[in-house]
């Protein structure tokens, strides 16, 4: 490492150790603020006002959702977005650099039963290094990371040759509409980078999923005379075995040695099973929902394509399903898988500060679960990676909380990210 | 058959021949009340104003909730029973006679989606000998059949030595709360019959049942890791599988011929499933429940056990559930089995008239449903017969209706075998 690379290292670290009350209030206020789907406006126009502060070109708007909803890969339950704006900050460059993407979603997912809360579910509260509510590891912190990145470089009087793109979008957890949206406006870059919460892992491909809900048709009877009817309960358990082996099936073909550690790299999810209105009445209907896992190389059209192939081989198993075929729906959210070359020159990057900063090799895996990564990579051409300091096992979970720490090393690692990917003026 | 007996038998058969207009109106009138439960009052003061009329010794009473629900056999989602009268009326024999109890329900199940009815579901219209609406088979139809066979009787001038006790009971599709608060009452007789729709089967046995809930338990976990979790849906594949062998250990003990043409006799029903609540989570837990349907000659407690006993197993198959052991509740309805002789003095009675009316021999089988003859037999001590006009198919099903030549042929039966059982004063 040269002399040049080593003090600068050392000026962004001090920079941020210098900055971690100002970081820490930051999220603090941030996570206050309670935005979850269709509440994101308050917490939007506070990193808009950040952004302005920081001399970005702001762009906050609601986005459109007459026009979204013909793009192929809109999902949300929404068709509107009023009061719920998407924000993007531009850094103009100098000129002759690499831009690079910075994204993180403001909406969270709703704190559940409150109960299970040791505290506020917003309280921000921070003890023994660890700032607690819901949104703070998934991923407002983030998010904040990504701030503190562009100021430090700001405080520290650096200009830069690319284009830094920095959005806060709604929506990633109904489906990305935001980032979608932010894409079809046109920003895009060199390459893009999601903090969400992965432990500090880097994340060059992310799994896509989507919900799927399967109807499985019986015939009524009394239960005293069930033989009379057909068991729409019977008949889920083989369709549930069916979509078992076809999970067995799909995995057997994930030999990708970023999934080495996943024991179901792509799993299929039955969450929900609802059938029958009467005890002693045989079912007529059951309907499933669930999650399916699509393989970061996969297109969503081709896992929909398999999983309805597979359907239509029950009737093999049993002829109630020739002539009732249960029939798939695909509904509700979904993400876009992602993948980038572990090559890829960000990676290069991104893995080379890592070292630098936490004196440690990377870890590198495929994630068990969709970001808007997929949507960026995919359909806005900009290569993504994923890496975040937030914790991946209290996401969407009670006492969710982040290891400021954590969050101070991802802004330094982000920070150098930046400078060696945009490059700066001499 | 004695001179005597043939002139008996054409007496009441004329006398109902002259009198199908009255006994179709009487049923049409008794149609058009709808007397869902809570709501037969109506019909039943119209009961017992027809009792009156024949001048039996009337009870009208609302049963008292407090006092039975300390009954062991009280089953029902009610505790108080305001505005729903029980009605009962002695016709007191000149002694030395056997008793007989006739019991028949008033209530009726709703008639559901009323869109699948032809015709208003409270009609009472006859169409083609037939007459429909909610209540004219199960049971309705069997009440007048016995109005008219005791009207047969007193309007022939004739005088029965033993007592003739008609109930008309609430609660019958929920548990038997009228009958039983009946037998606490004292009523009782030296036996019973009850025409409940067998298509003109006598039924000496009839099938218990009860209902069931088992909660079955998992860990939650995201659908993209469901490997960290444990499926509470997938569990509930192993335990439903595990009821269907208990299904088909207890029908496998079932050698009566009377469930011959029944391919299985006691059937254990899961008529609801319900589990999970986010397709992208795995479920923590999943509800079944169900109809366990009793052998005649069992109880109650005895098929809990062996349910009971039967879901310790499970631990054997997969040793969540020595931890994670499914909990059984038994909730709602529950109708109590019964079993007569069917070499029992009234079988006898029963099948020789059927036989003098019919000129064909009767059917005798052991009903897959429960009536208020297992509360009868096992706690009122009165053995009950179940034979009735009504069509077993159409009973809670849209369009219900009875073929009223049926319910003739059944009250000329009945007469007879009030008669025969009661026996005549010279």
């Amino acid at each position: 490492m040269s002399n040049e690379h080593t003090e600068l290292h050392t000026s962004i670290h001090d920079w941020i150790r210098q900055h971690r009350e100002a970081g820490t209030s930051f999220l603090q206020q941030l996570v206050k603020m309670p935005s979850t789907q269709g509440h994101e406006q308050e917490a939007q126009l506070f990193i808009a006002e950040k952004l302005r502060e920081l001399a970005l070109d702001v762009e906050v708007w609601e986005p459109d959702g007459d026009a979204l909803q013909s793009h192929p890969y809109f999902c949300s339950p929404r068709s509107h977005f009023t009061g719920s704006p998407n924000v993007v900050g531009v850094l103009k460059g100098s000129g002759g650099g690499r831009s690079l993407l910075l994204n993180g979603h403001m909406d969270v997912v709703p704190e559940g039963n409150r109960e299970q809360w040791q505290d506020d579910p917003f309280s921000g509260r921070v003890v023994d290094g660890k700032l607690y509510g819901r949104g703070a590891t998934d991923m407002k912190g983030g998010t904040a990371s990504l701030l503190m990145a562009v100021e430090a470089i700001q405080g520290l009087g650096l200009t830069l040759k690319g284009d830094v793109i920095f959005e806060s979008v709604i929506e990633e957890e109904s489906g990305g509409a935001g980032t979608l949206a932010a894409i079809v406006k046109g920003y895009r870059a060199d390459a893009a980078l999601i903090p969400e919460p992965t432990n500090l892992r880097i994340f060059p491909k992310q799994q896509g999923s989507m919900w799927f809900r399967i109807e499985v048709k019986g015939r009524s009877a009394h239960g005293g005379t069930r033989y009379e009817g057909v068991s729409a309960i019977e008949k889920s358990v083989t369709v549930i075995q069916h979509i078992r082996e076809l999970e067995e099936l799909r995995n057997a073909r994930i030999i990708d040695p970023l999934y080495a550690k996943n024991p179901i790299p792509i799993p299929i999810n039955i969450g929900i099973i609802q059938g029958g209105n009467w005890p002693s009445s045989v079912s007529d209907t059951v309907k499933l929902e669930g999650r399916m896992g699509v393989a970061p190389e996969e297109t969503l059209e081709a896992a929909k394509a398999e999983m309805s192939d597979w359907m239509a081989g029950l009737s093999l198993k049993d002829p109630w399903f020739e002539s009732h075929p249960p029939h798939v729906e695909w509904f509700g959210a979904q993400w876009v898988p992602g993948s980038v070359d572990p090559e890829h020159d960000l990676m290069k990057v991104l893995m080379q500060q890592y070292r630098v900063v936490k004196q440690d090799e990377p870890t590198i895996e495929a994630s068990p679960w969709g970001t808007d990564g997929g949507l960026l990579t995919q359909v806005g051409e900009t290569p993504c990676i994923v890496f975040g300091p937030g914790i991946t096992q209290v996401a969407h979970y009670p006492n969710e909380h982040i290891v400021l720490d954590h969050m101070f090393e991802a802004a330094e690692i982000i920070a150098l990210t930046i400078i060696h990917w945009c490059g700066l003026e001499a």
